[in-house]
């Protein structure tokens, strides 16, 4: 086919033998990929390759040669197991995603991952595989948009204006944190969402109806979406569903009804077409009956190729006039159009870290309460910090004083209410954090972080900054019992890789805290916040102990000595114990050193003369943490004669929270016991290895 | 009222003045509790007294002074917040629960804690308070009961016959694992599960359209529900629907139209009803209001008294008749009455350890393969041994041979299929071993283990035997890349207080595990297994190094001499490459013990002497785990001079496992070398500790 017949990409209805050429060159990228790999999924590709070109030739705007470009039209392929769909598609409309990648799925160093991967892969809006994520991770970016839609587009100025676009699996809607996050969706009316459900009837194990007989699309229409159920190998009429989709004000579901790995002779429509490479016969037999060439491996035909990579210039044509809107726009609303460029080039204000208050000495206050005041300083300088809470706005402190609440039809304000959902919250997040332009926070108990935990690692995994405000963080909770008391919370969080977790000891300390996390760009951060009041302590005035350590993760809060004998080290509600141990072991005339250690990963980053001064490797030490012992070895050694931590390695017990530090044994009294001991252990005279 | 004209127990209706004082009394008993603790949550017990107390008195089948009666009906509080009206219920319906412990409502040491806990509280069935967990364990009760019954009851012996009932909160039926687990409820069909559902239209942070707007019911009704809708503060509507829940083949969900803080002038049907105790003014006028004395405080009217304890004998009668026939059905079966009555008794036949093979050496398989057998091997001989897998029964190796499905109308089978539904499995689980009889496992990736994890959490918390199946264990899941493969998964695991986590090193091992989360009738197990494959150790002869050192958490696995001058200890996957490193090191002369540590819990409950006989404190040492490091200081320590971790603090890679692996440094090389660089530190000699 001569350039001039090459179809225009955005045909409404194609030549039947141009287009099936088109949609097996998508499913045949796919099976040479997979079998080279000699592992990955085929299925999906294979039936979703009409729906998806569809969508993405007929509907979808991007703009291949600038995937940052603010306001494309997002895709979440929340089957992320079915990732060659989605490169395939990415290398043919002319991302920067060469062939050779696609012949190097799944291999080392490659771009082109089992899973996709945001941050690794242009194009690849988030990170997806474990199922219903991207699900909510598509709520998330819808909700910015709105969001950021609400707050900066004027009359004649829809500057931001992008649908959200997702294809989902029978997993994915099967998943808890999907369901809550379809429930909110509808509960705000994302009109702009709109997914495309694989409605293939095959999961890993076998047919849905193994465990899946429910009425999905009534379950959808009771959530408030408007659903449509079509054949989803019709290309024309998953075409006109998404027209139609677009026309609704409530989120869509399109179901796709589909046959998983179309195209392979023995298996199309079966599980066992679900995952794995085909096998050399496997491909032959698909290859001949789709009339493809077995020869060569990854066959592009040069027509398809130049139909689908019209989207590089059709995608810059549609920025280019994006961008003049903008330039109109920033004539009109100089200051909306500066606030929202830097929002989304992720700007801060210059002096940003100077808006929060410090709090005075003495004084005392939950590190909760301190947070919301931090909150709310920030709030007045970083207009787009919006968040809220998994149904404990005021338990958690999450409310933006003066700004209303993000409600259907009115997304004008900056406090979300997510409900009972914590893990759709946590999707969202995400989400949100990956649209650009708003930095979101959420709330619930540090006990129930564990419902969120799945998207708190995606977080991590993708480097974004989220920011959650996990309170109620230890058996400091009191009554609520051993179901609400985290004791192993915080080192689970601590255990994930790129999350920045911070303990703060009192309301300064929280004060850094905050600033960390608006610091923290690249990756999320979870604030450890009390429930009960903390003393503020009273910082003293030959240079050490400024709350600023928080950003070093440790630092000497209270010495009364430049060559101490003993260190006592703790973070959060903790510290004020050790201070209290470190000056009843002061009057004794020993030679204390107390540290707070609000953030285990920050300090580990600092170099080792630092880490050496602040707990010296000679010298003895008492940890104490109101939660599990493991990892505090780390700190403290696992010699006996050297290091004791002192902790709960037990779920805790309902009883007013005075009660509960004192039957546990988290006391002044139990920090100087066993410094005492460590010092006698060691003759009062540092250790046997100095 | 005298005695003779207290009305019966189960009278369908009551005259309306008893009525009210009975209900009354439920509600003052909470009031009364919570405004001593100064702590609590009094709008649920208020608003849902009439639905709770119609269905005590009037539908379930329990015997208060026996609450381990095996056919008793189960109910659940999913709303475990609402307390105090089942603490309410179970002192005056003639459990072991004196007035005194209710007057100690939330304090330390009582029976009444903040949120009900099995174990702790007669007649409390699961722990609940993080919400959603009490709607699955309902399900799992539910499951468990169907199966029993199809394996057991006979003809004119339904042996396992009962109800589970429940109430659950608008805060329940938003959290997802609610919904995965109402979806299979309804794809299985279980009819006697009853929940009323307090449908107050309040949550914490005010109105529940503030952030919960769907049709619940048509949701509901979209999964395969039997819904209807009632007054909730009419008693005998209540009751009439329960009546017609008891006649439908599906699960039933009877909305209870409810006034939230009921009886409180100021606060009914409010938010600021939900919680916290209503302060002296608050009491006065409530009870002011309900025409309640001011005094006595803990008021039991004795008539009401007396109505409520009825159920002592009406429920010892119901066991009286339960167990003539169980022991006619003894006679006619005396076969099934015998397993019957030890699975409920928790019993294990005889010799059943040595059921299942070990595998011979050399060899080389996955351990999920080796745990595939060994759960094949024990199904063989505990009949009650029943789970699945979250849609990886392929990958998770969980299938019973020759065992079908638990399908809909057919409960033969003892196959779960509990569909891409991590979390609302893990909720089912616990109620089906809080059910009794029967011994539930579940599998899934590790690295989904987080989907569930709080539910893995009241397992724990519980001390319930759940056996998980966690496979795909690290990055040796290869291609499928970060998202599927744990790293931090395994210390999350072990960071959760009462949980037994074993990851064993080979095939032999795999069948210890096996035996030990049999063994551990009190706590839940996790097992943690390698998609790769594994060396099966060959053993050596001379005493140390057999599998069944997993019993004690760890063992030595190999040594070359009798006093050993350095240690390499690994758990899994890891353990063949330190072997191989301690025999390379070996080979140059060095004299080196090899430590497999499956089980930190296990191990850490050993006697100081025997740790100190696998892992001397004197001697140098090197762990290598294919996860983070966080944790192995407790056995290596944290001075670098003596102890080396060598461990992956970041996530994977997409890429086949052997290049991972390489890639990361988890070699034999990289651990011959540090082994190298601590002996040569320490002189080749031992340590100056020594």
């Amino acid at each position: 086919m001569s350039p001039s017949t090459i179809p225009a990409l955005d045909a409404s209805t194609l030549d039947p033998a141009f287009e099936a050429r088109a949609l097996n060159t998508i499913r045949m990228l796919a099976v040479d990929a997979i079998e080279a790999a000699n592992s990955g999924h085929p299925g999906l590709p294979m039936g979703m390759a009409g729906a998806t070109s569809a969508l993405w030739t007929r509907h979808m705007r991007f703009s291949p040669s600038n995937p940052g470009w603010s306001n494309r039209d997002r895709f979440v392929l929340s089957a992320g197991h079915g990732s060659m769909l989605l490169y395939a598609m990415l290398h043919l409309t002319g991302y920067d995603l060469p062939l050779d990648e696609l012949k190097n799925f799944r291999q080392w160093g490659s771009r082109t991952p089992g899973h996709p991967e945001y941050g690794h892969t242009p194009g690849v809006e988030t990170t997806t595989g474990p199922l219903g994520q991207g699900f909510a991770n598509g709520v998330g970016l819808a909700i910015a948009e709105g969001w950021l839609a609400a707050r900066y587009n004027r009359p004649e100025f829809p500057v931001v204006d992008h649908y959200t676009y997702g294809i989902v699996s029978d997993g994915d809607l099967m998943e808890g944190v999907a369901q809550e996050a379809a429930s909110l969706a509808g509960h705000l009316r994302l009109g702009k969402l709109i997914y495309l459900y694989d409605d293939n009837r095959v999961t890993i194990d076998g047919y849905t109806d193994l465990a899946f007989t429910e009425d999905q699309y009534k379950r959808f229409e009771a959530y408030g979406w408007h659903v449509q159920v079509v054949d989803g190998m019709d290309t024309d009429a998953v075409s006109a569903a998404i027209d139609a989709a677009q026309g609704d004000p409530r989120p869509s579901l399109i179901g796709c009804k589909t046959i998983i790995g179309y195209g392979n002779p023995q298996l199309q429509g079966k599980p066992k077409a679900h995952s794995d490479a085909f096998g050399p016969a496997g491909v032959e037999a698909t290859k001949r009956n789709l009339e493809w060439p077995q020869q060569p491996t990854f066959f592009v035909p040069e027509d398809v190729a130049a139909f689908y990579r019209q989207a590089v210039a059709r995608g810059a044509a549609q920025e280019k006039s994006d961008a003049a809107l903008f330039d109109a726009y920033s004539v009109a609303y100089p200051e909306l159009a500066g606030e929202l460029s830097r929002s989304l080039a992720g700007e801060l204000p210059a002096g940003w870290e100077d808006a929060i208050q410090s709090f005075p000495a003495p004084g005392s206050q939950a590190s909760r309460n301190a947070s919301g005041a931090a909150l709310n300083d920030l709030a007045q300088v970083l207009p787009n910090l919006i968040g809220g809470s998994a149904d404990l706005a005021p338990s958690n402190k999450t409310i933006i004083n003066g700004s209303g609440d993000v409600k259907p039809g009115d997304f004008s304000g900056r406090n979300f209410r997510f409900g009972v959902r914590e893990h759709g919250m946590g999707g969202i997040l995400n989400g949100m954090a990956l649209h650009g332009g708003v930095i979101p926070y959420g709330g619930t108990f540090l006990a129930f972080s564990d419902y969120m935990r799945p998207s708190i690692r995606l977080a991590a995994l993708m480097g974004i900054r989220v920011i959650y405000i996990f309170t109620h963080d230890s058996v400091g909770v009191g009554e609520d019992g051993p179901t609400h008391q985290p004791v192993e919370q915080v080192a689970a969080l601590r255990a994930i890789p790129n999350l920045c977790v911070i303990r703060p000891a009192d309301a300064n300390e929280t004060v850094e805290a905050w600033r960390q996390a608006i610091r923290n760009s690249d990756r999320p951060t979870a604030l450890i916040l009390t429930r009960q009041n903390l003393a503020t302590v009273e910082r003293n005035s030959w240079g050490v102990g400024k709350a600023s350590g928080v950003r070093r993760g440790g630092y000497i809060l209270w010495a009364n000595s430049a060559e101490p004998k003993i260190v006592l080290v703790a973070s959060g509600s903790e510290v004020e114990i050790v201070l209290a141990a470190g000056e009843a072991l002061g009057k004794e005339g020993r030679k204390v050193q107390v540290v707070s250690l609000p953030s285990w990963d920050l300090f580990a980053a600092q170099d080792a003369s630092y880490r050496a001064q602040v707990l010296p490797p000679h010298l003895p030490k008492v940890a104490l943490e109101a939660g599990i012992t493991m990892g505090w070895e780390r700190w403290v050694g696992n010699d006996p004669s050297k290091g004791i931590v002192i902790g709960i390695d037990r779920f805790g017990a309902s009883a007013p929270y005075k009660r509960i530090y004192q039957e546990f044994g988290l006391t002044a009294e139990a920090v100087v016991e066993a410094a005492q001991k460590l010092l006698t252990d060691t003759r009062g005279e540092g250790m046997r290895g100095e």
